[in-house]
């Protein structure tokens, strides 16, 4: 087989505008941090980013958990090391379902070998807390796995709740927030959450490939029950919880605790430069204010969904359930949702995304997340969909949603003023 | 707890020369490509740069296998993907073991719930091809996994004639090849090689963060068989694989290789940062070619080493095979080891390794790989760790090592003249 390297130019990606569900394009910071040079796994430089983005996550995740840190890989990755690291075969599980993510839970805790009991709720809405407590007393679980933001549906699952009611049934509160932190709520510790996973490329404005989490210390005596130190690492004695070897090795929570900590074992080595990547999401945050950070995505989201209806399209769900920082609309009958998703890209360098499953062709996603939660982006997204729609044969009122938008913005400047 | 954000300032690591085992410094091209702004999960244009990616691995690995692609996480990552999608609980492994990363590979295979069998090799040493088939014939695993190069050893454990043993004895035959691709030979299609795993942080010049891997026809064949796709993410029907579901969602292999293939079914996000990394990764080794990559490695691999013997340093281990890019040298007797790495990091910022385990404290590891396989970072080095061993009181010829090393490069020249 013949190969010629010049077929493989230079990276140079087409400019993109990304109005989707995730990922969004980056803040030229983090991509600025992350191109940072390496150095050694163990310079003290490198332990001391460790520690900082420690430190940096407790905030984002407004903890005391000592146990907050990355897990290399993607947000997927942070959810299996949770769920692995604490559910044994036969452990019971229960996960509220409420779009693709919720079954991405069952999936995952499933493969644990866990026992996973399901409740569901039709695609487009959220449980209310004695829903989930009446499944939490007929199902006796070790560990409630809920997701806060599903973005498949666009709904932010209440968590404010919960945590008092695992803690009175004694179990473990566990969520997944990496299509909703950074721009919608979250107060680890005031909600009583045992264990979060998230990740960068929604509103903390990063790639993926790092997936913070932060663990109580609950959470952390249930896992060291099952820590074993692995065989060629270290030579002074080391006496072995008694619980069952957590299943995997990449995910094995103790161990990578035991990195990141100051007994500073060797387990993977630290993906360097989505450290830096992290951190600096974490710092942009951090700078901005995490008040100021959900105000904001609240602000452009709502701006984003007024001016769609100002498109004639249909929110989907239940709109007092919806996250700040995506809104669902239904393809409206006579329009052909994928041209449209094509000549938004294609002709305007736009993307807005589709659905999965039983929202398959049925709705658009429009985020305003992260670094694109901007005044300029949700305006240019609703001009240029204005325009598609109405080449499309769509019905619209013209410069309707540029309007609502403008009073949106209007308001909050009303608002600020008083 | 009161936080201050100006205690964390931007990104800024100090310089180092990172002449250890690895990571090594990433090439400046690497970390160029890594800001590169992202795209769509789905743009035309990312999964271009993914199938691109794939055709670039297949020259690194040189193979024609269809199944070449990334995981995502650290190199450790990409060892359990291969092991977690290939062995089902109560599956036989044969691990020949002759360092630090055979443990890991017993350990994660351990953790797969397969029955792993070893033999072990005293550290600084490899097996012949007689030892490795004995132990087939008594275990007759479904696997053989091994290590190329250990660097906890600095042991290359040579791999070209147990291909056809393993065809033989109807055995899969799986390699790590994390800290050898790249500066030493791999040819996973004539060495019949099934699956192998890698990663970027040693001779390829990149950060940790991203696993390539290439799985032939006959792995897949065989992890196909526990093949099953999520809930929730595809309508249509599906007929799932006879075989035990694979333990790990996040390792899924033949679910991984739906999303790398034309059916694009979402798992994880890919990382997009780290794939523009490994992407540049590969584009910098195959423009500067395989062999010479290679060859360069062992030109100043044997610099290096021809230098350390003329600072009266005791090379360890069984030096005919020894992996090109790391040369392992005894602490002599009355220097303090771990003072002289500080003095080497903190005075001259160069970064050298200790080991692990048995060789803790016994061996330093100085590495020469990747974009720092270069003449001045051997004499450098070279150079400093002289004035520091005379500082430590270590007796050594002033001027030997670089003239050792010199005379390495001369010779070089002179037969290259030829």
């Amino acid at each position: 087989m013949s190969f010629d390297i010049n077929n493989h130019k230079q990276v140079n990606p087409p400019p993109r505008l990304l109005m989707g569900p995730g990922p969004i394009n980056a803040d030229p910071r983090v991509l600025r941090a992350m191109s940072a040079q390496l150095v050694g796994q163990y310079d003290p430089s490198m332990t001391d980013y460790m520690t900082e983005t420690m430190a940096l996550y407790r905030q984002v995740f407004k903890t005391e958990n000592r146990w907050t840190l990355l897990i290399d890989g993607t947000s997927r990755a942070a959810i299996e090391a949770c769920l692995v690291s604490a559910l044994a075969p036969g452990d019971k599980v229960l996960v509220p379902v409420f779009g693709r993510f919720g079954h991405l839970l069952t999936e995952i805790a499933g493969r644990c070998g866990a026992e996973v009991h399901t409740i569901e709720k039709e695609w487009g809405d959220v449980f209310s807390p004695d829903e989930i407590e009446d499944a939490i007393k007929r199902v006796q679980p070790k560990m409630l796995a809920v997701v806060q933001g599903d973005t498949s549906t666009t709904m932010l699952q209440p968590l404010e709740n919960l945590g008092e009611i695992c803690q009175r049934y004694g179990v473990l509160f566990y969520t997944d927030v990496t299509a909703s932190i950074g721009g919608n709520p979250l107060e680890a510790d005031t909600w009583q959450l045992d264990a979060i996973s998230g990740g960068l490329q929604k509103c903390l404005a990063g790639p993926s490939g790092s997936g913070p989490i932060t663990l109580s210390d609950r959470f952390v005596t249930e896992v060291r029950k099952r820590h074993h130190v692995e065989a060629g690492i270290r030579a002074d004695h080391h006496v072995d919880g008694a619980g069952e070897r957590i299943r995997s090795n990449y995910f094995d929570l103790p161990m990578i605790m035991d990195y990141w900590g100051e007994e500073r074992l060797n387990h993977h080595t630290e993906a360097t430069s989505m450290l830096y990547c992290a951190r600096e999401c974490a710092r942009i945050l951090l700078q901005e204010g995490l008040d100021n950070a959900i105000a904001r995505h609240q602000l452009h989201g709502n701006a984003m969904a007024r001016g769609a209806e100002q498109l004639n399209l249909k929110l989907f769900g239940n709109q007092s359930h919806k996250m700040n920082n995506v809104v669902g609309v239904y393809i409206p009958e006579n329009v052909d949702g994928e041209a449209v998703r094509s000549a938004m890209l294609n002709d305007f360098g736009i993307e807005i995304g589709t659905s999965f499953g039983p929202l398959h062709g049925k709705i658009w996603r429009i985020g305003t997340m992260g670094y694109n939660a901007r005044k300029d982006a949700v305006l240019v997204t609703l001009s240029a969909l204005e325009n598609v729609l109405r080449r499309a044969g769509h019905k619209l009122p013209a410069g309707g949603a540029i309007d609502a938008a403008m009073d949106v913005y209007a308001n909050a400047r009303l608002q600020e003023g008083q």
